[in-house]
């Protein structure tokens, strides 16, 4: 995992913020399921992630139309799986319009 | 460090994703000053962090001039300390107003 190679704004940034349950009862591999899917999807820039207590992982994709589009295809995934309520003890999902963005160079 | 309970959108979001040199260097004195400075800051609405390999921090602001105020404080306060240099081997920041938001209820 590194930073996503992103293009001029203005891009779609979907914030993902969980809380966990303990064990990881399917979870990681759903979580690299997940990321391998996302590659796949139209629209896709990049994705970004880290966990601690919280996890968060931030994809970039194109368009809300895309970043759509990804939600119904996560959902579905998670709901072929074991079900959003064992691997989360809560979570927030922000659908941003990135405006602008720099970094050291 | 748990889900920030912010309000209705629209609001703004500043997600810096970093990748961390080796050792703390002090660092981690300086993450926790940061983050009891930004909660003071005018248009704070709430941050979330975690760092594996990769860091995220996303924090929300009432709308942009917050967000760039709080900009300027927090390159003042690394520029203060040790540098950004010696902590980060690159980041991004990424400015975007998040536009809708759910979560499990």
């Amino acid at each position: 995992m590194s930073i996503a190679a992103t293009p001029e704004p203005p891009y779609v940034a979907v914030i993902f913020t969980s809380l966990r349950t303990e064990g990881d009862q399917g979870y990681a591999a759903m979580a690299a399921a997940m990321e391998r899917l996302a590659e796949r999807q139209p629209g896709y820039l990049g994705i970004e992630s880290a966990r601690e207590e919280t996890g968060i992982t931030v994809s970039y994709w194109v368009d809300q139309a895309a970043a759509r589009a990804w939600k119904d295809v996560a959902a579905h995934l998670v709901a072929q799986q074991r079900g959003r309520e064992i691997w989360y003890r809560d979570y927030r999902v922000r659908v941003a319009t990135v405006e602008r963005d720099y970094g050291p160079s």
